[in-house]
């Protein structure tokens, strides 16, 4: 095999790998999932595995990773989709919403339980603010593409209006996945969500919140 | 001695048991918690302890009501100290600002650890769902009683706002305890929430954001 085909073979391994873990932890959360609950659920074997994660928190920060890139592609597919950057951010809640909604079968349970025990894990801590920066920057950058494109004029620094946004969505996750969402509105949410940010994102005349 | 001195007495007790469970719940989490830990605290006997509480969890949910009788009394003094309800508001903005710098040492690191294992236990979720619905419907209160001052004409439903609010401040708990204030700037997100409130409450002239 040519060095091209045996990479992409690695690529698509590791790729297959990780489908595996999400789909376990997303059954089992973070703190009852094993590495030989990945490895049955991969069907390869052990070795197999183990050439490309050293363990299961190495599994998660690497899906914690992939979770990132895919807001990352997500948000320019969207200021590509639309030209008004105030749909784009409609079409974002939206979204937001839905995700919400079947919060209990997706990876924040997991999420939940891992950080949960980092608040005390002084090594974890650098990880988490690298990926709350990250989450914070790229969400900054979709809201200041619409500062570029002359549809925002923010009354705040988009980087706090980020930072909000991102707080918010954590809490709405931690609140709906405790209760259940038959208890708490999610509409709601969103629907407050949407005038804070038509409010401070100070959307150009002609959008209505 | 008569029933009232009685009564008083066993209160009294049961509110130094709880000083001491938040102390060890404050300093080693939920879940190293023993109740033996509890004990050794209050230096009182072990029958003396479980003559009030039955276990750890009982303590937990005991201590859980008490934060939510004292917010309510907090919201009470705040409406009773200032004339104007926004003033209100931004005095309660400043305590919470205050709470988040120092939220390590507080109950609210043994509160994740407590909720993070609630979300797969059918038999507590009704606790969280009542839990969370008393945060709102008592600080709804707190806004309603601006609206009937006449300071507040709000663009949104009170509980709406006040749903917000609290899955904000979940958020922001979550967020700081995970990253550190360091790296996590609340005198931002607060900013954001005043502004946010001041919006969605459209408080009277003369009071600024």
């Amino acid at each position: 095999m040519s060095p091209r085909v045996t990479e992409q073979h690695k690529e698509q391994r590791r790729l297959e790998i990780l489908q595996a873990a999400a789909a376990v932890f997303k059954r089992k959360g973070y703190d009852q999932t094993s590495m030989q609950d990945v490895i049955d659920e991969t069907g390869m074997s052990r070795g197999g595995v183990y050439l490309y994660f050293t363990g299961k928190e190495e599994l998660f920060w690497a899906l914690l990773e992939q979770v990132h890139a895919e807001h990352k592609t997500g948000y320019d597919a969207l200021l590509e989709k639309y030209p008004s950057a105030w749909e784009a951010v409609e079409h974002f809640l939206r979204v937001q919403q839905e995700e919400f909604l079947h919060v209990k079968e997706s990876l924040v349970p997991a999420m939940f339980e891992f950080f949960s025990s980092c608040w005390r894990d002084e090594k974890r801590r650098p990880f988490m603010a690298t990926r709350y920066k990250t989450s914070v920057r790229e969400f900054a950058a979709f809201l200041q593409a619409g500062v570029e494109r002359g549809d925002f004029h923010p009354i705040l620094p988009v980087e706090t209006i980020a930072q909000f946004v991102i707080s918010l969505l954590d809490g709405i996750s931690a609140d709906v996945l405790l209760i259940g969402d038959e208890v708490f509105d999610v509409t709601r949410q969103i629907d407050s969500l949407r005038v804070y940010l038509h409010h401070a994102l100070q959307v150009k005349e002609g959008h209505t919140p």
